[in-house]
């Protein structure tokens, strides 16, 4: 019978799970400090609350599950999984907005299905580990969150990451301006992308033989798209405003541009930020500001986000305003394990002490004494067989457990344990009472 | 546009989700005492690894997956969604046999899906709290599953439930000493079960008119059923060995209750256990102990278990020990509702301290000083607009938030924080440096 899990999913052995809960928990505290409460949404959504919100491509890889029963057999789906963390926020935003805070503050870290074609670092299910803050159109919620997701990345010892800054509105603005017309942002933005591909010149010559911009105009655009992120964030913003030649949408977010920046400055995003007009995003439910992690040598980034004000408003009828970032969980864990940066009580075997059983006759012993290690807070582990002591202390050994207790007819009788320690073979007699400071001494 | 939750299924808000994760925390606290590591397993399986595991009724409660494009049109499932955490269990056990250890102990905590009629208190999407040792027949398991289980309910204030316990193998002598042929057991129990309907006599009745036993061995069986939960295990023992009537592999089946008995005595199970001849669990994988935990005055159960020795071997070929137990965590958080059985502290809001913002010049030196106090360890929130100070303090009021900054020019001039205590209506200027001390010690 096949025993893999399902192709693009995975099980997490006991190391793989303590890694992950170590990240989590981190990433759970950091964001508690900053005043964001936990939400959890079901794992399955009825299919409407999904589709439609993602794009084409997205609707084609939602996973979809059958109407149960006779209905089933007609083949038709009613529900789906989950395909991001945003859409049901903003379906629960929606539904309980009398019940949440005017600011409604949430963190939210739970898996994603999405029927992607799996490779390499890239699987079917997978977490997300998502901030957003809800009701404000303040600046301060820009600053907040990146301060907030810069200081979960330090907290977890990444150190060289930069946070890529630009502005939707600044984006169509630029395009705007530059002569490119609306309904054709898309498929500029697209060939726009190719710059690591093709190089500037041959991005200028797609923009200008596609008719989407005067050659000229095009060769501005691409230089300021190929060196904006290497530029200071002044330089950028003065391009930017000289660029936009008046266009008032894109001066408005260049404006913001400029205080998310001041105001990040004084969070522990300070000295991340890079201005990046050639940052796009691809979901097309931003409005304002977006955002996305970069650490050298990784492609890809760590995470993104961005602020969209409208939509909640696809559930609710009227606006409100929304701002989040995403941090990557599967990405972050690759890096950290490539690069060794767990601390080294993460890799931990379970069990501190292992209670060796002597004979048939002591085996109540031995669960008594495993429940006075573990009432003094240790984490006790019981060899369950009467087998040989050697066979049980060796078991012990090759789970990398550092102690076991012996205790043998005369030690019973004295009111006596022996502790061994397996890292040095050293085995001592002492009190029972004395056995859990010792090894929480020694251990 | 319908912002519902899917049918069955759960949003959890900030409150909710706290409450569970004090749970899930306590339970995994225990568990990683007893020397249990965690597993985690992908919410989808194929769906041949569940098809056939759990009854026929299972089957059809299994939510299907739909085929991906083109494949997906035929209305086929080749996917479905995890039903419990224990056939998962098995394939993990049976895919990775050589790099787990000889004695593999895992806890699991994670939703399983099942398409039932959702009720009151019965949902869609559900939490099990799963403990399994995998590799040893000794009772050594049972004692310590069942201590670490009682321990669970007792660090969560649980103090009056007791573990409903008996043996799949003494159950079946019993029935045969009584005389009901193998096939007929499982119409037997069915008519059993019922004695809480229509009393011992209706089923003594039902039992002769079925011709399964004759009507004084039917009176026999009835009596030892009705009244087993009730008497001391000791009697019950007697009671089991003298009805047995030598039948063999009923007599091991009473040894082994025997001496899970004895060995719980020694465990944090300790007095909890009450032999009950009359339990019969649903699940057809159980080939040993089985065990339900019972709390007064709480229709059904909040847990259960028992002996699997031969579900690892449906996916490996050859016979793997295995012993679990499940707890409830949904029933566990419905009685702790109930009952208020929650420390204070898990319901306390995000932040202990909220961030005002005097006016547009100073909304930068509010996340700085957001950012001191996090860094001085508190849960801070910042007010994002610069609305007037009084809706400011009134809304921190509303979220049940204790202190707020209050920074004025003055205050900025000399250095100094103004702290108001929303609980007293007091405020207190100080130096900024003082802030998280006082917070911390008057909070």
């Amino acid at each position: 019978m096949n025993t893999n899990p399902a192709r693009g999913m995975r099980d997490f052995l006991p190391d793989d799970v303590r890694r992950r809960q170590y990240v989590m928990s981190v990433i759970a505290d950091v964001y508690q400090r900053y005043g964001f409460e936990p939400l959890e949404t079901p794992a399955v959504e009825n299919i409407e609350t999904l589709m439609g919100k993602y794009g084409e491509e997205g609707d084609r890889l939602i996973f979809r599950i059958l109407k149960r029963g006779e209905e089933g057999k007609t083949g038709e789906a009613d529900l789906a999984l989950r395909y991001d963390l945003t859409v049901p926020l903003a379906r629960v935003v929606a539904e309980y907005r009398e019940r949440l805070p005017k600011f409604f503050k949430r963190y939210q870290v739970q898996p994603v299905w999405r029927a992607d074609r799996p490779q390499k670092g890239r699987f079917r299910e997978f977490y997300q580990c998502d901030v957003d803050a809800i009701g404000s159109t303040s600046l301060v919620v820009e600053a907040e969150l990146l301060g907030a997701a810069a200081e979960v990345l330090e907290r977890l010892g990444f150190s060289a990451f930069t946070i890529r800054l630009n502005h939707r509105k600044a984006l169509g603005g630029l395009l705007e301006a530059a002569g490119v017309a609306v309904a054709k942002h898309g498929e500029a933005l697209i060939t726009l992308d190719k710059l690591d591909k093709v190089g500037p010149d041959g991005v200028t010559a797609e923009l200008a033989s596609r008719a989407l911009l005067a050659e000229a105009d095009a060769a501005n655009l691409v230089q300021l798209f190929a060196t904006g992120g290497a530029a200071t964030n002044d330089d950028v913003l003065r391009r930017l405003r000289t660029d936009m030649k008046g266009h008032e949408a894109g001066l408005r977010g260049v404006s913001e541009l400029e205080d998310i920046v001041r105001l990040s400055d004084a969070s522990r995003a300070r000295g991340r930020i890079r201005l990046d007009p050639s940052l796009a995003r691809g979901l097309s439910y931003y409005t304002g500001s977006i955002f996305e992690i970069a650490v050298p040598d990784l492609t890809g980034s760590l995470g993104g986000g961005g602020r969209y004000d409208e939509l909640v408003g696809m559930f609710l009828g009227s606006q409100v305003a929304a701002c989040g970032i995403s941090l990557g969980l599967e990405r972050i864990l690759v890096v950290m394990n490539a690069r060794g940066m767990f601390p080294p009580v993460v890799g931990a075997t379970a069990a501190q002490v292992m209670v060796t059983i002597w004979n048939a006759d002591t085996v109540a012993d031995a669960i008594r004494l495993a429940g006075e290690l573990r009432t003094a807070g240790l984490r006790v582990d019981v060899y369950p067989d009467t087998d040989k002591i050697g066979k049980q202390v060796k078991y012990a050994d090759s789970r990398g457990i550092r102690f076991v207790t012996i205790v043998g007819t005369d030690e019973t009788t004295r009111g006596e344990v022996a502790v061994k320690n397996l890292s040095t073979g050293e085995q001592q007699l002492m009190p029972r009472a004395d056995v859990a400071t010792f090894i929480r001494k020694h251990g």
